[in-house]
């Protein structure tokens, strides 16, 4: 049992709705989260400047404490989750593998879907997660690099955003499939627009909530859970703009940020 | 006269509009572009951020031996020209004030409009400089944070950017404006759209074409204009994914670009 807070980070806003599926689903925990908002967003970037940035955050998380770290970003996960495995002295869980363990349960007999920015689905990494679950999986994996600015302007339901939804997955619908992984931490906002575009047969993964669901698992086995009666705290830090994280993170955590801290991590 | 190159730097692509521009209208002249890819976008990042990326980038131009400096990038020239021009030994020019400039001389008794990405049109650097031009002029800003990443689609002509530009744009047209200027280095790719919502009586004023403009004046009355002669070269450096910034690049440039160098610069 541990009452030190488990750290989840992302390059910037949207590893907050993984920290909210981590806070609804184990409430006792308390939780350190950094945005690098200074040096978001990370998928333009190359593997190795997404590794170095990854890296110098889980040694400074791991110097605040904490018991466990979520990489709350998918192209961090993608590109630097071997490496901070390697140099954690605490667990460390990513958000691919979750969402690729749920999604390989939904039919193994269809395609499977996989949505994400330009740089996830370049990576490769849900798709080498999902054939290693399941070797031979038809897999079809479609970049949407405009979902995140329109989350971001916070147009979950626009007709713009439904045109270019239907402009993005309609080849994917086409390819006749049982499951779609949402594989960015900023889809679960325009969840029911990505389900009315692809239809009621079509099962979405939502990698936040299965990453929660890791977590919980984790915690648990290695005995690391909080004290179900302590009082839990969740604290926020980011590398710049703190102003801007409060106002538009309190849409994506479903809840007010009252408090955002600055460091110089990631300014440098 | 001076055969030296002249520097451009943006925080990513969009300066090489003002690059392309600076190269029709001085053919003679080589360059040297910078983009900052590693920490791009500056919009989002505190003013203070954006200068010490600014300076050090200034500085590394200057080791490269440039006759003056184009701050091609809204964000940087709102908060780090004044900084830059004490700073630096060569002439500099920004993006805002020369817009300004045409801006202002279209048709003073109607409101004149900006567009530009949300740092931009916050910082207020237009309103402002306008102000300074034509003191109480009516002003009407308007903040579009989707362009850009649909220009970056390559979206120029998609229902859901016409959408986009609707949404965005009806507002600014209800208010009987004869002037809008294009307040991000991205926008000239979309003029045509933007000019279409924005109707005919509308002059769009392209602060790229504008800053080509100064920056022609700027050195012909310095005497730092290139030996009509001499053989332009230009010189392409990034931060971070030459390789992203080739291929989309050569759609901003409007010619091919053939190889990008990478310097740590913006990484450390």
């Amino acid at each position: 049992v541990s009452a030190a807070p488990i750290g989840v980070f992302d390059s910037g806003l949207g590893g907050l709705t993984v920290l909210h599926a981590i806070a609804r689903r184990l409430p006792a925990e308390s939780t350190l989260y950094f945005g690098d908002t200074a040096r978001v967003p990370y998928g333009p970037k190359s593997p190795d400047v997404v590794r170095r940035y990854s890296l110098e955050i889980m040694r400074w998380m791991v110097g605040q404490q904490v018991k466990a770290i979520v990489v709350a970003c998918n192209t961090s996960t993608a590109h630097a989750l071997d490496l901070l495995r390697q140099e954690s002295p605490v667990p460390v869980w990513g958000v691919i593998e979750p969402g690729a363990q749920a999604v390989v349960q939904v039919d193994p007999f269809h395609p499977i879907g996989v949505i994400g920015t330009a740089g996830t689905i370049r990576s490769g990494a849900y798709q080498r997660a999902i054939q290693a679950l399941l070797p031979g999986a038809e897999i079809v994996a479609k970049a949407c690099p405009l979902f995140v600015p329109l989350v971001e302007e916070g147009w979950f339901n626009h007709p713009a955003t439904r045109l270019v939804a239907e402009e993005y997955l309609t080849p994917v619908r086409a390819r006749n499939l049982r499951a779609l992984v949402l594989g960015c931490t900023h889809y679960p906002l325009i969840k029911p627009l990505i389900q009315e575009v692809m239809g009621e047969r079509v099962t979405l993964i939502d990698s936040a909530q299965e990453t929660a669901r890791a977590v919980a698992e984790g915690l648990s086995q290695s005995g690391l859970a909080a004290p179900p009666d302590g009082t839990a705290s969740h604290r926020f830090v980011v590398s710049d703009d703190p102003e801007r994280f409060r106002r538009v993170g309190t849409g994506f955590l479903g809840e007010r940020i009252e408090r955002v801290e600055v460091t110089a991590l990631g300014t440098g």
